[in-house]
Formats: C-alpha cells, structure tokens, sequence
C-alpha cells in the first residue's frame, strides 16, 4: 500500500492507484460530483498518469442525495483505494454515528490512503479521529459542529481548502471542485491540473 | 402555458413551475449537476417562490454520462416544462441527430419554455434551429461545430453566459453554475441568487 510520502509523485508503484468518491444517502451533489468531474477528467483523459476514479458507496445500491437526485455508485467500498473523498450533506450526520463508516475510514487511514473532505465531510472525518489536534476547513455553517465533534480540530475558517499532507479537508460544496485541482496539481502537476481546469473551462464568473 | 414575458416575474401564474435538466448517455457529469446543485438548491429551500426542479430524460432509466457516472432521472420528457437546461456533453452529437430530440425542444420552445444550454448542448439547440441569428456560446473548442451546425449564429466567445431572453446558453461545463445562479436572479431576484451562492458556498479560488 502506499505511504503518504510517496503520494507526491506519479505512478512509482507501477500499478494503477484507486481514487474513490463516497456516496451516501444525503451527500450534497455538488460536493461529490465536483471534485467527480475534476478528477474523472483527469484519470480518463490521462490514463498513463496511473490513476483511475470511481464512485463508491456501503453497498452498490442506488442513493438518493440531499436534493433529491438519484446516483449510482460504481462499487462497494474498497479496502484498497489510495484516495478517499468523503463529500458533505445532511446524510454525514448519519455517518458520525455510523461504527462501519468510521472504522473503514480509519482503516484506509491507516493503510496509508489521502484522505479527503468537502464541507461537512470533515465532520465524519472528526468523528473518525482523524482530524485531533489538525488544521481543517468545513461548511461556513458548521465549525461549531466541528469542534463539537472533535474540540481539539484547528479550524480555519478562510481556508477554500487546508492540505495537512495526508489529511486535507476543503470548505462548503463548490469548494470541492478547487481542492480536486489541488490534487490533481499534488499527485501529477501543476501542468496537468492546467489541462483540467482548461477541459473544464473553469473561469468562474459567480454573476451574483 | 408561460409566455416568455412572464418569466421575469415569480408565482405569478398560481402553479408550481417546473424546471428540468435533461440527462442522456454521454451528458457532461458537471453540465448537468453544476445547474441542478444551484436550481435545486433555490426550488427546494424556497418552495414559496413557486417552482420545482426534475431531472428529466428521454426514458425514466438510467443514463451514463460522459465520464462513467451513471445517473437516475426523476421523469421522462414532460411537454410541460417552464425552464429546460439541455447541458453538454459527448453524448449531444448523437442528439443533434435524433428528431424525436429536436422536436421535443422545439415543441418546448413553442409553448413558451425558457430554454438553456450549458456548454455543446448548445449545438442541440443549433440543430433544432434555435439560434438562427441569436448570439451564442458553448464550449471553448466547439463554435466550429457550432457554426456548422447554425451558420447565421452569432458565437461569442468571451460570455460565461449568453442571455438573449427566450434562450440561454452557457459556456464550457462549469460555466452551466454561474448561468443558474444567473437564472435565479432573473426568476427571483438579486438577494435570493445571494442566499443560493452563500449557500453552496460559490467563491471560487481555482488554485492553478
């Protein structure tokens, strides 16, 4: 498995390396289906890279997400993967209290996956242990939540996202899409996650 | 049915409006999940403004998108739509030749359906003959494909959205999120398009 060291460079293992997005019911699409479309971008227009992305889930069964759309997880979770994106929604609060959910995040942890969030992610990732004594972003919303979860978390509250090596944890929803170009930045370069942002057209122009 | 006129205003008619994304094998994963995340956002925490929002497709059976996602509409077509979104994607080649496709949009257009692209679903919107003479943009390397399919089309290239009254049309993938922040602004309003941006937490740092 890998060591979190080696996350750095590209494909030193010589065997492709798993990229997961966790769905679940109540996960907020855009926290997931963001750093999807940066990501899959990436590993589907640059196989050689040695990555791959899937959508995975506790069982491969349909989920339906906050705002009522219906997603389709390609796998079970997986004991395997190199990165995990743990999205936000109202279903993490579930997930804090779920055993499984949090021993199987611990385990990856431990195997020496990336470890990552978007928005209230961060609290199953607090409610995991992951997060004691570290810097860590989450929805505007719900610092108190964080720190209620995990009272020595280091919030930072004007972080779009803080990367602590091998935990990094990004801010509300569409934050997702900025930490997924972090990473792909970090794991294949600043030339690549170029390319992504480019095939994307990310040019944001919020009119509002 | 809603006159175009109308749709500047909100509830107005005393029925719930509805609004529908469309999904097909090979849409944009983003096209389609950027808009719903803001639409989606807006119609379900604001049930008083008086619409709804459905992701809809030819079929009620699952679609795969262009980067592998496989995604659940809610409906099949529905003839009575205020709003569509016909987002991009690999998979709209395949539409711009399919006349069951075509005369779907058309017949929407005709009842006074406010009709939106993200990215190349504006070539579906050329080959229904929608953008004869309109100004237009999708996205960055496809105004070739554009033009051939609309030669009177008025491309432009510089618009992270392009809104000429009865018909919108957004540039490349995650451009379809500012132009249905820019819907809920034209539908509802300057602060509620604010509430829907805080709320998914829409300030961009793309970090490459």
């Amino acid at each position: 498995m890998l060591t979190p060291g080696s996350l750095g460079g590209v494909g030193d293992t010589g065997r492709v390396r798993r990229l997961g997005i966790l769905l679940f019911d109540g996960v907020e699409e855009l926290d997931a289906m963001g750093p999807w479309e940066v990501l899959s971008y990436w590993t589907s227009h640059h196989p050689a890279d040695g990555w791959e992305t899937r959508l995975v889930a506790r069982d491969k069964v349909p989920v339906t997400a906050a705002k009522g759309a219906v997603l389709v997880p390609h796998a079970a979770w997986a004991p395997d993967l190199d990165l995990v994106v743990i999205p936000g929604g109202a279903g993490t609060r579930a997930l804090m209290r779920d055993a499984g959910t949090l021993a199987w995040v611990r385990d990856l942890r431990e195997r020496g996956a990336l470890i990552t969030s978007v928005c209230t992610g961060a609290l199953v990732l607090a409610a995991a242990g992951l997060l004691a004594g570290r810097a860590a972003t989450t929805y505007h919303a719900s610092f108190g939540e964080l720190l209620a979860a995990e009272p020595t978390c280091l919030p930072d509250r004007e972080a779009r996202w803080v990367d602590t090596g091998d935990v990094v944890t990004a801010a509300g929803v569409s934050a997702g899409i900025d930490m997924a170009l972090h990473l792909v930045d970090r794991l294949a370069g600043r030339e690549r996650a170029r390319q992504v942002r480019r095939g994307i057209q990310y040019d944001p122009e919020p009119p509002v």
